[in-house]
């Protein structure tokens, strides 16, 4: 028992997926693949003051926000009275997956804190399944408590899903440029999208390379007709510049390896690929 | 492609576990619970001058070294004309999965050098089955594929198996004695030995913390009969400074967490949990 507990948990870009609803949150999500960032999402978590739900709030980089989420997490865990405070480098709705983050971190914190015995998959279980709750994702809690390069084989919470990796951990390059609703994208016609991604997902695991996870995600996007205007000339560039690149899923962000963005003149954030998955950094 | 690379693989001490042979390898395995180390092997893989078998040397410490397990992968994986330089602080045969280390970092390693395009969790698989069929261990290799405080639920490779882990990251200590046969162990009679395992998982599964983890190993390796006279008296005494420990499964050598092993007056060597899994530093 501890009177506060700090998780860190690794930013995820979706480079391509394929979405799968199911009635049970834990048997819902997605199939695909993507990154573990470097740059992720510190969560705190500590007992609030009267212990009383009234009191526990989520901040994050110090503002007060709603995170259905994170207040699913502290449902399904039992801790109503679980103060959150997150700080991220990241941006909101570009595709970072932050909030998965924040409610896996809050799981991961609160387990210390309020002493609740759960396992990993438990966990990453209940952060996955606040999540689809709330609509905001479908596989980024899974992807981040793994780490690397995941690949997404079968949709779900560890107990029903299935995970592999890319084996290998390039460097990351990216562009923010701004929001794209996941909502608004996952409670629409998913069918096409679906279809292009289980194409990209079958093309991947016949090959799993970095190169080809970026190919794959480009191709994705302009087949599931996801990419932005802005996503499009960065491509645009750095194809004319020798490169590749694509569109995080879903944000209007566009991502490379190497130095793909950088070789085409842009003054992208650099990151790494965050090997370890999620977990406690202090208790 | 590239001349050469370099894989990390976390040590793995065994805390108990149940056998579950099977005549495909990649089903054989063990359940159990264990401790990913940051102490682990460093495996570089290069091309044998002259490509061909005859000159694919396998060292350990610099030393010429005879290791099935990494046979077994350069044969899975097509590769006779690997070289395979391993480094580590680990002592051989102690319980640390050193020959699992070795097999499931050659896989990574020479995945690279030989562009074979293989999946993370193809190349577990090709070190797991090595390491099965040569007899020296059961669940090492999973575990240091994972990180952490792994637990394993179903044995086998990751298609077949199934993980779980304690959402811990303590400070470890382990004193090493020497050397205990894997072997012997394994192909003796593990009827005994797998119904403690069995019930030792099932109490960890309930209340899967880090205290719980050695309370649990010590239980099981009394009642599996194979404490060494050594062990049995750190944990004696590491009991009577209000600690506890247990023993590596298969090693003559003894575990804590915290400083359970030095405020007993013991000098132990002292590493942290690898929370990261196996993967290449550096290609």
């Amino acid at each position: 028992m501890t009177d506060e507990a700090t998780a860190f948990v690794p930013g995820h870009v979706t480079g391509f997926f394929s979405a799968h609803p199911h009635e049970d949150p834990a048997r819902a999500g997605s199939r695909g693949a993507g990154i573990a960032l470097s740059h992720g999402v510190r969560v705190t978590v500590r007992r609030a003051d009267d212990g009383t739900e009234a009191d526990s709030e989520t901040t994050l980089n110090g503002e007060s926000v709603a995170m259905p989420p994170v207040g699913g997490v502290r449902e399904r865990l039992g801790v109503p009275g679980a103060a959150v405070d997150a700080e991220t480098p990241l941006p909101l709705g570009s595709g970072f997956g932050v909030s998965g983050a924040m409610a896996l971190g809050t799981a991961y914190a609160a387990n210390a804190v309020f002493d609740r015995r759960l396992s990993e998959n438990a966990l990453v279980a209940a952060a996955h399944c606040a999540e689809v709750e709330a609509g905001t994702g479908l596989g980024d809690v899974v992807g981040q408590a793994r780490g690397g390069l995941p690949i997404r084989l079968e949709p779900g919470a560890p107990d029903h899903g299935a995970m592999d990796g890319v084996p290998a951990r390039p460097r990351v390059e990216y562009l923010a440029f701004g929001e794209v609703s996941t909502e608004e994208v996952l409670s629409g016609d998913t069918a096409a999208l679906t279809r292009a991604g289980e194409r990209a997902l079958a093309d991947l695991r016949e090959r799993p390379t970095p190169d080809r996870l970026v190919a794959l995600s480009r191709r994705f996007a302009r087949e599931a007709e996801l990419t932005t205007d802005r996503v499009e000339s960065v491509v645009a560039n750095v194809r004319a510049a020798g490169g590749d690149a694509a569109m995080a899923m879903l944000g209007d962000t566009a991502f490379a390896f190497g130095t793909a963005l950088s070789d085409a003149g842009y003054d992208p954030v650099v990151c790494d690929v965050h090997r370890a998955g999620s977990g406690l950094v202090s208790e």
